[in-house]
């Protein structure tokens, strides 16, 4: 049923000799299936149809595009609860939150599909040539967006669905046209096996070059180290922790020809309550503990730090937080690694000198339960590296004793994913210079609200500051996440009928172009 | 008269005890005046005051960023005379060429104040709140471009205006609100001291905060290095030789926090010559060598590779070009060290078998003459290292046979700024697959022109992949050139009254924006 090897060209191939197995969390011990690690004659092989697909598939109408993202949706979804059930057994993720994931996971194929068949994300831009101007005439030129080459994605282990194989990375990728190669996660080796065959089926159903999608297996120093320094690859997208991040940002770096390396490697998201917001003490309380330990808080959006503006009802809400937090049983972790990583971190913290307010509880295998730590301002301040994150349900509160107390906390803390108010709306301009500091140190701010469930959409931002992401300027979620794989390709006196359609006069395609500085949608 | 110091606020500050001076490539000898090179606390002064100015002039209203912008072209304009026989003086760059650059440094000027002006850059993009959505309410999300931070710009030696103190980069990064220090080309720092003199009166007219702009003197492997490393740059932006803008970018990469790193390090800009192309014999002799030779052929756009394909025609058009050169007087180089280097580059080339259609001539001091070689397609393939830029007027002639030669040799370049097509606009369809390659290799393809001459305008794509720059995403010359500049800032479910004004419901900059995934420049 699973295949067990390399998705290569769109065959599945079986080379190698060694073995990686998944990894039950709620039961402790491995499932049974041997995934073969992709041997380096394998890579090499995917590196070369994937730089032999970029041409023709670049070349291809969105239309045929559009088809091949929305079929691998169908794919997904047809597969029904068998994709569900190897993903659950593997991560240990509720059922019920897969189901949305994988609701999510088409949404995004659906919503790439159609920005593929719009090609409006061309954004063409013409400057027409003016043979009178002096003292030399003008040139006609005219550029557009086209896509950057072959994408390499490496899939998070926290979404097994919509930030692993035909998620977001990979969705916006073909899109534009990038053929794309996916190392597949250690964490969920089956689910990545399942769904890089519907991608397949997809392909092939819908005529797409071979080459156009490829997924290999084994362990990131091994496979995901050699493909990062693969010739044909002209980017990367990454989600995952700093530490592997950065040292994968370094990898690209070192190149003979770098490539732009997009890593979102989570944050703390720092969340500031003031004074006033703690009055309608239950709901936030319960929101906000919700947020922190939902799914064992396994999010890059989890917030892990609160800075809370002492008032007079500071007690009653941080009991209330407590008290929400008690309420909730405990859940599995990911895997063992990151299991320990969670019980070593939260041990760490208290031998450096957070209270807790609530501690680890004792469970079963690899479940966890809301921890909740509290220091002063003044502490946090002497303990820089209590900015580290803690992937896990654990969160910070940080007692601010008033509103420079606050932002000088603020003003340490480097770039993060998101960033969250909670107020009185009328009390915001009172705030002015925390939120200025917000604004520096965050891609998404909020109002009142928890920064967990990123929305898909046009205007979604998931990035922010390192080492929140290593480029501010891009996302990872969202329309514009296509904008990391694509680069303006420009035309000089070029034959009209030569011409892209996306900047040919009659504007064919029908898209907003700027035609002498100016928007329109009019031919020329 | 000419400011010896480094402008650190809107001071003159003379704190170090190393200086520089000026060299006139044209008698041979340095000019007087001592130019004081920062020293380390002055480049901790002047980050910190970077980083200062941040908030606040990225705060400020378009207009005023604007006007700061238009005071700065008239300020280099009222210099008049003096600063082009400066210039002139420190580069040996003619006169008339030079008045020409100064026309488009300050129309590059006005041009980014026309977008400052218009925040269009700002590219709005709201999804507005569903409450009633299900499963989820759908929030209230709005993104807009804001300024990365402080950026860091490092001038080009060959176009002492246009890409230097007041160039492209710096124009770009204060249009959307980022502070800049420049560091001043060794090359021509009377030059550089007298442009940022102009910032200085352009700056305290307008009112803007000091840090707002800065210039700082000295050796790049001494000052340009610690800025790089200086925590509160955000972006840097290059225009010189591979060599410099590698070592700058691995430095930039290997930062706690990277940054992104735009250098702009030139290329061959490989030109196809099709046998029915060398019909018109004259014209394009003529032209194609002018692009070659003229300053010296110091540009990043000089043609360096003509790829011809052999015809009936082509020693008559060989000889046309070889006609052309030696009409054409010698030029001074820049300065020593670029004359030295294009000696050596050229006996390199004919020691390794390169023939001459046109030698170097015996000139004084640091002048040169345009020199052609020439080789077979077959040579070409067997000396990669070929395809390293010689700065200076030379070009390689390659023979290809035909045209499967000329695809295997297009197919073996690396990235390029540009690549030119010189052909019958009519056989066109026969070399698709040669364009085919060309698009993936360069950022600008041209028909029957020249490269050099790089138009200033909306759709100017100036990058390519590497080495013609480090991230074909961007481009440094043009509008889209303030994009490497520019984040996305995300705000969900915002207190309205608190958003900034491109995402506020009324629309008051009347820009136009994506609402629901409709462009539109309605009010809500």
């Amino acid at each position: 049923m699973i295949p067990l090897g390399n998705l290569i060209g769109w065959e599945w191939s079986h080379l190698g000799s060694e073995f990686q197995l998944s990894f039950n969390p709620m039961e402790g011990k491995h499932l049974p299936e041997h995934f073969v690690t992709a041997n380096t004659d394998e890579i090499s092989r995917a590196l070369r149809l994937a730089q032999h697909a970029f041409e023709h598939f670049s070349g291809l109408a969105g239309e045929k595009r559009a088809q091949f993202l929305e079929q691998i949706a169908q794919a997904i979804e047809t597969l029904g609860d068998s994709l569900l059930d190897r993903c659950h057994r593997e991560t240990g993720l509720p059922m019920a939150r897969l189901a949305g994931e994988r609701g999510r996971t088409c949404n995004q194929l659906r919503l790439f599909a159609q920005l593929a068949r719009s090609e409006s994300w061309r954004a063409p831009v013409l400057d027409l040539a003016d043979p009178e101007r002096k003292p030399l005439p003008k040139p006609d030129i005219r550029t557009c967006f086209a896509a950057l080459g072959p994408v390499l994605v490496f899939s998070a282990g926290n979404f097994p669905l919509a930030f692993s194989v035909a998620g977001g990375d990979t969705a916006s990728a073909l899109a534009v046209g990038c053929p794309v190669i996916v190392k597949g996660h250690e964490g969920h080796l089956g689910t990545s096996a399942l769904v890089a065959d519907c991608i397949r089926q997809a392909g092939l159903a819908t005529g797409m070059p071979e080459g156009t999608f490829q997924m290999l297996q084994g362990p990131g120093p091994q496979v995901g180290r050699s493909l990062v320094l693969g010739e044909p690859i002209r980017a990367v997208g990454f989600t995952g922790s700093l530490h592997a991040g950065r040292a994968l940002f370094d990898l690209a770096a070192s190149r003979p020809n770098p490539i732009p390396f997009f890593a979102e490697m989570g944050s703390i998201n720092p969340m500031v309550v003031t004074v006033s917001a703690q009055r309608p003490l239950g709901d936030l309380a319960r929101t906000l503990v919700g947020s922190v330990c939902q799914n064992a808080g396994q999010f890059c959006t989890n917030p892990g730090l609160i800075l809370v503006e002492e008032g007079p009802e500071t007690d009653a809400f941080l009991d209330q937080m407590v008290e929400q937090a008690k309420k909730l049983g405990p859940e599995p972790m990911l895997n063992e690694r990151t299991y320990r990583h969670f019980q070593e971190s939260c041990s760490n913290r208290v031998q450096s000198g957070i209270g807790l307010l609530v501690s680890p509880g004792a469970h079963d295998l690899y479940r966890v339960s809301g921890v909740l730590g509290v220091c002063s301002a003044g502490q946090f301040l002497e303990n820089p590296n209590w900015q580290e994150e803690v992937f896990g349900p654990f969160s910070l509160v940080v007692r601010c004793q008033d509103r420079s107390e606050l932002k000088r906390v603020l003003d340490t803390l480097k770039g993060q994913l998101t960033a969250t108010f909670w107020a009185d709306p009328a009390e915001l301009a009172n705030y002015s210079e925390c939120i200025g500091v917000m604004r520096q140190r965050a891609g998404r701010l909020l109002f009142n609200g928890v920064p967990t469930g990123v929305e898909v959409c046009h205007a979604m931002q998931h990035g922010g500051p390192y080492p929140a992401s290593t480029d501010a300027r891009f996302t990872s979620v969202g329309s514009s996440a296509l904008r990391r794989w694509i680069q303006p390709q420009c035309f000089q006196n070029w034959p009209h009928e030569a011409l892209p359609p996306a900047l040919q006069n009659q504007n064919p395609l029908g898209i907003w172009r700027t035609i002498n500085g100016e928007m329109t949608q009019a031919p020329l």
